[in-house]
């Protein structure tokens, strides 16, 4: 089978009909993420940036895929939730509410804004509707002014040792063209060349071509927990935003550079005794403070197979397309989930389920969906250009 | 070799020099506690809990093992660092600091009170020192004050789903005692009721015998995320801290209790695959949130062994007996570092090191010389009885 055949096979008839039959909140809209093996729920709590993931997903299939009504259906119910659940009084998105949409946990996490508004933005984009339209335009220009101390009241660290995080550049360089269409030029220019300036020029390190999760504000390395921390998922994610602003500028500069960034990163990551991309390292060899980092995330794997679909479709890249199908081959024989649909999340060291779930706090409808979408996208190009 | 030889030997042979070679900071006091393999420092933050821990740690071996003055210099170092360095205006500890003693974390976790007021009452005790004798005492106070709120303004849950947690009843069951110096009668008896009454008849369950992390406010059950969790360690350590009071009391029935609910925890949280107790439990079997949940540590074993040793101390329980050998033969073998000393902190399901440190941002010099000093005088007196 064709790659291109086999993504876009498991998007529309395992991994959305998966969602669309187990993660329906009939009762009070929105999404049940919590769902076991098999996809019953086993928990009703709302994760605010899960429900903003999915309402975003589903509006992006609309809008890329087919003008399906029920996908749209799904995506105005998380929409609708979000609007009447999701922000306090000042717009601020919460971290998690009750199925009734009460609030649980405080707007602590710039995150969840971050998807509600890429959720607002797809979905306008699908509707036409203006008052969404404005509400994503306002939450995102809530974001650039919370980015700063995006923890507000709830930040712990004192600024004994200020850090600033990659997370936030990173996300910025993806947001802003998830927003071309409610934005203007001039923002969205400013915004990528901020984010892209972040990216590969600070927190991109020099000697050893590889990104680190947190800087000092200068820009220089911090020998602390959280200053030798490496999120080789992160990095790697990182990149595909950087060709896919490569591709919208035709800077192949940007798009070699992103190329050879993720080469770097798969070298110190993969895990050359069981195979696959640790979770966190530390860049000094130093034991790492994440219990959690041996272990094999779903999105990790990916992002990495969407980076290395888009760098080799423009660079065709040799050594990349080794590195793809290494990948490949890792992650489709151990997170897909032939049996019940849809993917494991996390798998130990070796390689097994660590939990079995197919959703919960931290996993939605969102990594699995855009890789299927972006690798089906990437493969049709990149087979297209092999026929000739 | 007679198990109490095996820790008294592993204590002062082993342990203690560990500490006492690798974790000193000559140059500004108090303790580095990010200790490799080797005991060679990899970070030198200092996490206030761990140097309350540590101080607490040498006074109680000065007071119960031996006047020498090397360990009371020790501990001093820690008392001061704690005094000039550990607090902020209002009295609150800080969660952790640079190793000059500049805030690093801000006051969101109470325990780091709470070994604070540990360190500070055997060190008065150690040495007379009224000052620190009357913090001690205040440190108390605060902590009883903020127990119903203990993370302050740094609390991210709403109040739409009040929990309470195990550990503050826990803790201050143990802190009480330690505190017998510092406290009037009146005041340890009360407190001592409080928590043996939250411990034994709010947060132990009476159908299943088991003990839960958190409860709503009238007892109840959550079938949440948390309200779900087990933390057999937890449980099993609460109960040697049960023990120990029914000893105080001469109450037989508070013993033989917490002798049974040992029992029950070990019975659920036993790895029959690999062995070892896992860390965390969802108690309706369904998928904790807890990436670490099937990992091993060091303190949950540790305290596994001391209160296996004293409820077979103060029982003779046969099952008891054979859960001890069990437990100590999967501790000894797995977690002890003869090479280089002292004891791995978390292993992996499997059973090997995840982490080669030797100390971290979470373990420091506590529940392994602890534990060593509690079950050297157990099985004293367990020997002591089996001569006659």
């Amino acid at each position: 089978m064709k790659n291109s055949t086999l993504y876009k096979n498991s998007l529309l008839n395992d991994v959305i009909p998966f969602w669309e039959k187990h993660s329906l909140d009939l009762e009070h809209g929105g999404y049940f993420t919590c769902l076991d093996q098999k996809g019953e729920v086993f928990d009703n709590d709302k994760f605010i940036w899960l429900q903003g993931r999915q309402a975003w997903t589903f509006s992006m299939l609309y809008n890329q895929v087919e003008k399906n009504p029920k996908w749209l259906e799904i995506a105005k119910s998380g929409i609708d939730f979000l609007r009447k659940h999701g922000m306090d009084k000042d717009g601020n998105f919460y971290f998690s509410v009750t199925k009734e949409g009460k609030p649980l946990v405080q707007p602590y996490n710039i995150f969840s804004d971050c998807f509600a508004a890429m959720a607002f933005s797809q979905y306008a984009k699908a509707t036409g509707d203006e008052a969404v339209r404005e509400l994503a335009k306002q939450t995102y220009y809530n974001i650039l002014k919370k980015k700063d101390n995006s923890k507000g009241v709830y930040e712990k660290n004192t600024d004994v040792r200020p850090l600033k995080g990659f997370s936030l550049p990173m996300i910025l360089s993806n947001l802003v063209l998830e927003l071309e269409d409610v934005l203007d030029n001039e923002e969205i220019e400013r915004t990528i060349n901020f984010s892209v300036s972040e990216v590969m020029d600070v927190f991109l390190q020099k000697d050893s071509g590889i990104i680190y999760e947190f800087v000092s504000p200068d820009g220089s390395l911090s020998d602390s927990f959280n200053g030798r921390l490496l999120n080789p998922g992160h990095g790697i994610e990182a990149m595909w935003f950087m060709i896919d602003i490569g591709a919208r500028r035709n800077d192949t500069e940007l798009i070699e550079k992103a190329t050879k960034v993720i080469l770097n990163i798969l070298d110190y990551s993969w895990d050359e005794e069981h195979g696959g991309i640790f979770y966190f390292l530390d860049a000094m060899g130093k034991p790492p403070q994440q219990l959690e980092w041996d272990q094999k995330l779903w999105w990790v794997h990916l992002e990495t197979l969407v980076a290395l679909a888009k760098a080799y479709e423009h660079t065709g890249n040799k050594e990349i397309g080794e590195w793809y199908q290494k990948v490949h081959d890792y992650a489709w024989t151990h997170f897909s989930d032939p049996d019940n649909g849809e993917w494991f999340g996390y798998l130990n060291r070796e390689g097994k389920p660590l939990l079995t779930l197919k959703g919960g706090k931290w996993k939605g409808c969102f990594h699995v969906p855009r890789a299927m979408f972006q690798c089906w996208k990437s493969f049709e190009n990149i087979e297209a250009k092999e026929r000739k």
